[in-house]
């Protein structure tokens, strides 16, 4: 089996498919940060959603006063469901424009601009920035993954 | 390195994964439509979540009327969100199923009737279309991704 | 065109690719049983977000009083939210971190580990159990996923 173990490897070792993995693995965990500003800002606001959480303040209405909504937490929130909705097709379209055998400088080009939009956008949500900073960097991230679905279906379609 | 590169273009050259790659795009250019049209309708109907998003509208109440739930908006919402719980399982168990080695006439099915329930799922919602429109569209979806992990499992199954 | 439909086979023949899809689909349909315990909670409590949902229940006012949100529905789509936000990375990084070429048994501890956090993590939230039950099973999942981005980047990392 050490065989088909190489042939893994070899995917792993294509130039364009490490960066793929490098910048999925980034924006991955870039969202995946959200949960722990979530976190904090629910636990400094004092700020929950299930009345388990609050079990450690009291009992009865001195917790029951803590299961509530926070605009920061919603912020938050808000930020990483955006994340879900823009991160999961970068990741899932960007696999597919990887494996469709792009130029390596192309690929990086997209990988990085989604990465530096995501991070950008996430900065103007969580700051706030005065828009249209938050709705450029959605745009940007958007388009790149646009670009990226066009180079797969123009290579791969089969309908 | 041009050895590896013509590896990766065989996976794409592979018919059942170019069917697999066309319709994964297509379902997720689909869900981030959403994005779209939520966008469409919190313009259209003034209807924002975030402060800086009606700083245009003028300064303090006049600008604050507008951040307001509309019920357009909360129905694309929910759209889209339905369309990360079930195109997000979709494209996950379609890539193992995709690379388990089905017959292409079955992959092909899979990824059409998904990809149809899905599209139709989007217009019973937004229509919105009586039910059961809804319902079943979001059925068939759903029966598609459990016979394609059932595929999978009796195929790839290693606990 | 057998030779390259060889090729792909070899991958699901490959055993730590076997593992991860088989623990990647367990996951994606433990995430996609919420959808089911969603409706079901929706039909049994009577409470729905759709005008068209409370049709059958008459016209107007009779209709009227089912759109509304409950306790035991709102928390099943907290869970469901949850899965998202975490699923999605491991599936994601779990993906990248079965090509780079880990050893069988470190690969089966990290999909083991989650997959079993991931489904305390939903009896927790469901029943639900007093904290830190929730947190800790969600804190698990978490560390692993991060565990396997760790060797991501390690193995893969292109800038």
């Amino acid at each position: 089996r050490s065989g088909e173990m190489a042939k893994l490897t070899q995917l792993i070792d294509n130039e364009v498919f490490r960066a793929y993995a490098t910048y999925a693995a980034i924006v991955l965990l870039k969202m995946m940060l959200m949960s722990l500003v979530t976190s904090y800002f629910r636990v400094t606001r004092k700020a929950f959603a299930n009345p388990e959480d609050t079990a450690s303040f009291g009992k009865g209405d001195s917790a029951k006063k803590f299961l509530r909504t926070d605009s920061d937490v919603e912020r938050v929130r808000r930020g990483h469901l955006n994340d879900l909705e823009n991160i999961v097709p970068f990741f899932g379209i960007g696999l597919l424009y990887a494996l469709s055998g792009p130029d390596l400088s192309t690929a990086l080009l997209h990988f990085r601009i989604f990465t530096g939009a995501r991070i950008l956008h996430t900065f103007a949500y969580l700051i706030p920035l005065p828009q249209p900073g938050r709705a450029l960097s959605w745009a940007v991230g958007y388009a790149v993954t646009i670009s990226m679905a066009y180079k797969v279906l123009s290579k791969a379609l089969y309908l």
